[in-house]
């Protein structure tokens, strides 16, 4: 947790005015920079000190064993890990033979921002040498959203007072040194050096390198190029060897006078193409980018960023922390989703190496929803990557003894990685998630090709899953038995409620697809008969339900368990699993993350309004939001009941989650699923935004802290603005045809021309639910 | 499993008549000694060839690490093993400069047989050099049950046809290499050498050495000397090396010409002596066994076992095959149990390095209930093993949050080594087993002193543990949930009986021993209102029963889950854990071994016959027997329930489990709890033998193929002894006190001085139920 401020409030900008080093491995997850595709940490340009250095690529991985005490069938054997690729962004500088470093010499001011807007980190530092030199250094860094296989920097020293020999060494290295590998010896020597050298070569102002990983086969070239701007006596030199390429630049410079480099970086990944043909689509992609320059590239950056901040931007009035912190969110799910094409969303993005760079069902969950109605290609993309997954699912599903396809609990290329099997492999609920974000995803865009060519493929193998996966009872209600829905303290349970909810919209949704698309459908083997057996199973799809409680139990017997003795905990005994055995946890009434109360949200016409208040208190006192992906749900479902101000406090964490390093792990990457959440929290949460069929609706309300609320989505073609006052709900198609919209489930009409304003009607939400002890969220109003 | 049949049918003896190679590492198994103590593996004496050579000290064991892909709070870091320690059985001989092996030259007669009575493993062997010298060799090789630090062998060779010069190397090797020791390369290098010598001396015809483990600093002596008769030439030299021992015997001998070597073994281990102390242990060993002489050990060893026979003794009439093949379990249960004297009797007892080692349940519920009624100081002596590892198992309650304490499932020193929670710590039965192992000694024995010292604390902190794992619902039922019981197909269930049912006699017993050492109970801190809540628990323990299927689930919900496709599976599927997901097994009914059967065998007061006999049936059609310690049961219930057929094939499945290798895996050693089934599957199945508190009650019922049934036992000093024909059965106090018993419900009185005799009132069975496609028991009838 940060527990000072380590950033200035602005409505546009991450900024840190001074060096935290306290904070900087933190501060690099945040100043990270990707466009999906390619992904750098905020390390500082000089590479020291650091946190974790970091250079990604998606889905470039290594092999690493997964071992076990004791073996079981169908366990996978070996896990990917994305690794830190050849590092591009390392720029030494040499001020009179010092090097410059913050940690000596007198550091007068340094400052780093994330500009949100113009799609650049800024760093500006005056620096103070040991032996008494002052010299301005600032670089801006971006990895470009237009040209994908593009990261550059423009980097300037200027001396402040005194003339001064200056060189500066910009470098590609290669299995850089990492911090503690952790305690597997086997595991360490799999990831300390994971690239062999292919090929490495000095070119006029720069070098190309091609490097392959050692297990996992998959090749890699990295390139650089510079553009020098300083004195004419500024010299150049080029050097390569296997794991470094650098470039020397060295001047004479005058106070006042800037040496100015912009450096360039391309990569390429295959896992099959040629050594040369990796070599030569690095140089291609340097070659494409002269034309643009450091300007162009800028212009395009902006350019980008301009069209989504239409598309995308929530205003918040009245909370300037929590305006600041859902535009970082919305600026690297951005960075997280832009530029994936076919390949995975990482739990972490590409901004550290948490979860071994893995994917999970947070990806279609939390943060399709929110490139859905933003930037929809996006969305359609990581299906699609699902869907060229299809093979290995339908496989690992045949290694299960299972129908259809199992998709993965967490992988990065398709394969489940998963080594411990009641929290992976057992989390079925994954299938439907991925169904859940088709449905979503085609009903929010009407891409009838889409669900055609891929939406279809998934809804059918997800849905022959649920079938083999349940079974009718005696008393003919389907049931589906020993499996783990989202909250990790409970796993393989019967008839998990979320669950069963989502596999029955999986097999509906399957019905309905295959009727849009029959001879698709056919070719798939779709026929009549199996269509009869979804649309039964759905129908007698078991819900469960406790009379006596008057509540949805999460699973079978799950209201009978002992509550956890949340009294005897004190902070320090949070996250639970890490200080108590799961035996335990698994047979206490203890939620790690929402999982009835997500079923509320992404399920609603499933559960009365009454049912939805009753088990919004009842899980409240059980749920300890072990996981981030918790409060973002709370908030949505506490706005829905009427706990405004509770909804509001959850947003506050939901938003504050990385920037306050709440879970004390956005050192190892970001949440991107709770940044997405934030968004969630305001739109769906006091925006009441949720969508079914064609069918948009609203049921705004806001909380005390926010005066105003307005946000843009994209839904069917349209441009979407809506702003929540605290009485009213103004509702504006930007542009497109009219739309039907429904506010607090009254249907009406908005066309371009004219915006429609409604009134709020007010709720009155009962007692506060409570948390267990200690477990409340952050009070909003005590933090403003 | 051994196809055509290796061992001759024999009463008294287990002979293999010619030698079988392709059963090597089993008849290494088979032809184990060991007196719980010390334990040699049935080598050839020459040592090669070899299944898996093997010489083991009771709790002597390396520490290895236990990997995890992902870990979990209170997992286990190391786990024990035991390994294979100094050999001493090794006896090389050479032959006019051939060495003996029996895979080259002619081997003209090869018998090896292990005498139950004698107690001895008597080798005869006629061998033809490849040069064509025809030698007499034979061994006889003991371990001795009255002095438990010695094995010994007498070794004779005699050259049949023409003089030869032979040499006899007789060995003590540390060190020795191991076949395969499994993949992981960090539990290899542990394995490979786990011994560090610290002291090799050779002495007069012997040589001592005293090594050490590496990790686990255990300090192990072994010491050899050698009486030699042999022609007045014969010369003996002897030398040592850090991990070789070596005495040399050169002798000319005439045809007919025998020379003699009687080589004695001492073996000495401790955590905590010093070198010194170890090594003087040993020596002195050898010197009290230089007073009985070699025939002095054979005389003592007859000795010991006429007496045993005496008391445990069953003869089959009918049936020769499970006449010796429960001679032959009772033999290695006695060999297992003998002499272990606080220490455990691990699931392979001292024959193999199965299970690494480990003791699990199987001992108390399974063993001891054989030892109680046969040899009832070695029950004891393993449940005060168990006493002394009170406080780790106090210290694992604690790490996993709960009161009183946690025994392993799985351990050789006390602490839990099982690196598998579900199917490890989650069997929390554990306790209640050994509660029951208690109980069952005392009632058996009388004896108070040991309830007192040892029953009492053992009793105490397994009721602690089960009030602090349930809990009371809503309505006061007494749950206990998230528990694994018997079958590992279906762990981590709710209320599961046999648990359930095996806690409440737990907590019972601990009230009742309580009450009767007031004082004692005082100082380990018990109460009135502790035992209150021990009896008012038990009272209102949760008992499962599905009024529709008139059955008692094995836990929560277990009848409403999907039947296992029996159907789909071929032979080659089983064991299922080999060949299906965890995640399968354990959401469908399936049943691993004896669970809710197992229930109504040791808590049969619960059951009702008709529940019994529905029950049974319920059962029989979903266990599948993939473990060892489920035919016996089946055996017991199927006798119970009249179904005398089937308890015949049971009984003889759990008889042959090692002499037919039934689970192809007694090459890693014999199944001791099973062999002990035998015994129960007998006694308990056709003897209709139970008992509690004082009461000891028969309901004998003989199947068809045994016509007569002879079992001893003794129950409270008396020795009992039963003969059970078709229709009657004949109860007679062989010694001591006038004896209280039941015959078939009906309570009658036995002096010594006269027999009783009692008809058998007939029973219809009802239809056989059935067993999983392809699971039924090979029928008794076809192979006699």
């Amino acid at each position: 947790m940060i527990e000072d401020p380590a950033f200035d409030v602005d409505p546009w900008c991450l900024r840190e005015s001074r060096l935290r080093l306290d904070v900087l491995a933190q501060s690099e997850s945040l100043f990270a920079l990707s466009n999906g595709h390619i992904g750098l940490r905020g390390n500082l340009d000089e590479g020291e000190p650091f946190g974790i250095p970091g250079t990604y690529l998606n889905s470039l991985y290594e092999l690493r064993p997964l071992p076990y005490a004791e073996a079981g069938y169908g366990y996978p054997e070996s896990g990917q890990t994305i690794i830190n690729v050849t590092n591009g962004k390392l720029i030494r500088l040499l001020v009179d033979d010092e090097p410059f470093d913050v940690r000596y010499g007198t550091l007068e001011s340094h400052t780093r921002e994330l500009d949100l807007r113009a799609g650049v980190l800024r760093r500006t530092v005056r620096w103070v040498s040991p032996s008494g030199g002052a010299v301005d250094v600032s670089s801006v860094r971006l990895v470009s959203f237009t040209q994908r296989a593009i990261a550059a920097i423009c980097y300037e020293v200027t001396p402040v007072v005194a003339p001064m020999r200056v060189v500066v060494q910009s470098e590609l290295v290669a299995n850089e040194a990492l911090p503690d590998l952790g305690k597997d010896p086997r595991v360490a020597a799999v990831l300390e050096a994971p690239l062999e050298c292919e090929e490495h070569q000095a070119t006029e102002n720069g070098a190309v390198m091609v490097h392959r990983t050692k297990r996992s086969g998959l090749r890699m070239g990295a390139a650089m190029d510079h553009a020098v701007d300083g004195p004419e006596s500024t010299r150049v030199d080029t050097e390569s060897y296997p794991d470094v390429g650098r470039v020397t630049v060295a001047a004479q410079l005058q106070p006042g006078e800037t040496l100015r480099i912009v450096k360039v970086l391309a990569y390429g990944w295959s896992s099959q193409r040629s050594r040369p043909a990796v070599h030569d689509q690095v140089m291609a992609a340097l070659s494409a980018v002269r034309m643009s320059g450091w300007d162009g590239l800028l212009a395009e950056q902006r350019a980008y960023l301009d069209d989504y901040w239409e598309r995308a931007d929530v205003e918040v009035e009245g909370d300037a922390e929590i305006q600041q912190a859902v535009r970082v969110a919305l600026f690297h799910v951005l960075q997280a989703g832009a530029r994936c094409e076919r390949r995975p969303i990482p739990a972490k993005g590409l901004t550290g190496p948490g979860y071994d760079g893995h994917v999970f069902w947070d990806t279609e969950m939390f943060v399709l929803p929110v490139l859905t109605l933003t930037v929809p290609h996006a969305a359609a993309d990581v299906l699609r990557w699902r869907h060229a997954t299809l093979d290995l699912a339908r496989e690992r599903a045949e290694q299960l003894g299972l129908k259809g396809a199992a998709f993965p609990w967490r992988t990065i290329r398709g394969q489940e990685c998963s080594g411990y099997w009641p929290a992976g492999t057992a989390a079925f609920h994954i299938g439907a998630d991925i169904a859940h974000a088709v449905v979503n995803y085609v009903d929010a865009t009407g891409d009838v090709a889409f669900e055609r060519e891929v939406g279809l493929g998934l809804l059918v193998e997800t849905a022959r899953l649920w079938l083999s996966l349940g079974h009718h009872d005696a008393a003919g209600r389907f049931r589906i038995d020993g499996v783990t829905g989202p909250d990790e303290y409970s796993p393989v349970a019967d008839n998990n409620v979320y669950t069963n909810l989502m596999a029955q919209q999986n097999l509906r949704g399957a019905v309905e697809a295959a009727g849009r698309h029959r001879r698709t459908a056919r070719s798939l083997g779709v026929n009549d008969e199996e269509t009869a057996a979804w649309r039964d199973a759905a129908a007698a799809m078991t819900i469960l339900y406790d009379e006596r409680l008057q509540v949805h139990p999460q699973s079978e017997d799950f209201t009978e368990h002992a509550v956890w003795d949340f009294k005897a905990m004190t902070a320090e005994d949070y996250p639970l699993l890490l200080h108590f055995p799961y035996f335990d946890l698994y047979r206490k009434q203890v939620v790690k993350q929402a999982d009835v109360v997500l079923a509320m949200q992404v399920r609603g016409d499933a559960f009365t309004p009454e049912e939805k208040a009753r088990n919004f208190a009842y899980y409240e006192r059980l749920t300890v939001r072990d996981s981030s992906l918790s409060a973002c749900t709370q908030a949505v479902i506490a706005a829905e009941v009427g706990q405004l101000a509770l909804a509001y406090d959850y947003a506050g964490e939901a938003a504050l989650m990385d920037v306050a390093d709440l879970e004390h792990n956005t050192r190892d990457g970001l949440h991107i699923a709770s940044l997405a959440g934030a968004w969630t929290a305001l739109v769906a949460g006091f925006g009441g935004m949720r969508h079914r069929g064609e069918t948009l609706s609203f049921s705004p309300r806001l909380p005390e802290g926010i005066s105003g609320l307005t946000f843009n989505l994209v839904f069917r073609g349209r441009r979407l603005r809506v702003r929540v006052a605290r009485k009213t709900a103004t509702y504006t198609v930007v542009d497109g045809e009219p739309l039907a919209l429904m506010h607090h489930g009254k249907a009406f009409r908005v066309s371009p021309d004219a915006s429609v304003r409604r009134t709020i009607p007010p709720i009155r939400g009962g007692p506060r639910p409570k948390q267990p002890a200690g477990r409340a969220p952050a009070p909003r109003s005590a933090r403003r």
